[in-house]
């Protein structure tokens, strides 16, 4: 069996707007680039609860899990094994962002707004993805 | 960073029936227990390629993708890492099932058919995730 490291990106949404932050310029990998919240599962947790323990390290907000919604594998260079990624899209639920040494700044942008950021342009896929299943799903749905 | 195995499963669904096997009873693991069909992520592939190659392995058929739908993490005894488990809802496209030698019997069955086959619980709770977003999403929808 091959191992991998497990990559989580929380989505977080709230009235049609994502959350995204500016990697701080002390970042060595990617830095001033924009993302949503992102971290590493750690050993034996579920990767739900590895995507809230991130968004409380990173962005210091309440977020609840609507369900996963992408999943893809790359290698990073120089690292041992490949990374699989999981991409939740969480909703908003309450509190104030307070940014973390890894991020220097935030927005809530509109799905138009993520598309023209040409840095975010990793995860243009996964707003799309956001948007299309709420045309479809109750406002207060979790799967 | 820690490293993790990464296993798949495929719920493949027709008209509101989900396509279960048995496992072999020359399985060292769970013999005779009902499952989808489920897999190990290979080295450097895409998870969803992963899904697809193991349909074509167990059961012969074509199917598509819709989403992932639900994740999990356990520790198997023995085992060097833990497991991070992605599991996706496919839809059944065409052909006729053709099972290796890793299952002895399949059947399709309903969500209550499912529910009431104790050996397929570690499954219960996906089933019920499909019929619910079947509930609100139209016939042909891939995300």
């Amino acid at each position: 069996m091959k191992p991998f490291y497990v990559g989580l990106a929380a989505i977080i949404e709230k009235d049609n707007h994502f959350l995204i932050l500016k990697r701080s310029s002390k970042k060595d990998f990617a830095p001033k680039t924009w993302e949503p919240v992102t971290g590493r599962l750690e050993r034996d947790e579920n990767p739900e609860n590895g995507v809230l323990r991130e968004i409380e390290e990173e962005v210091g907000i309440k977020a609840q899990v609507v369900m996963p919604i992408d999943t893809s594998c790359f290698y990073r260079g120089g690292q041992e094994f490949p990374m699989v990624f999981i991409y939740y899209w969480l909703k908003y639920l309450e509190g104030e962002v307070n940014l973390s040494w890894e991020h220097s700044e935030y927005k809530w942008v509109t799905l138009d707004e993520a598309l023209e950021e040409s840095t975010l342009e990793h995860f243009h896929e996964q707003f799309q993805r956001i948007i299309k299943l709420k045309d479809y799903l109750p406002k207060e749905f979790i799967l």
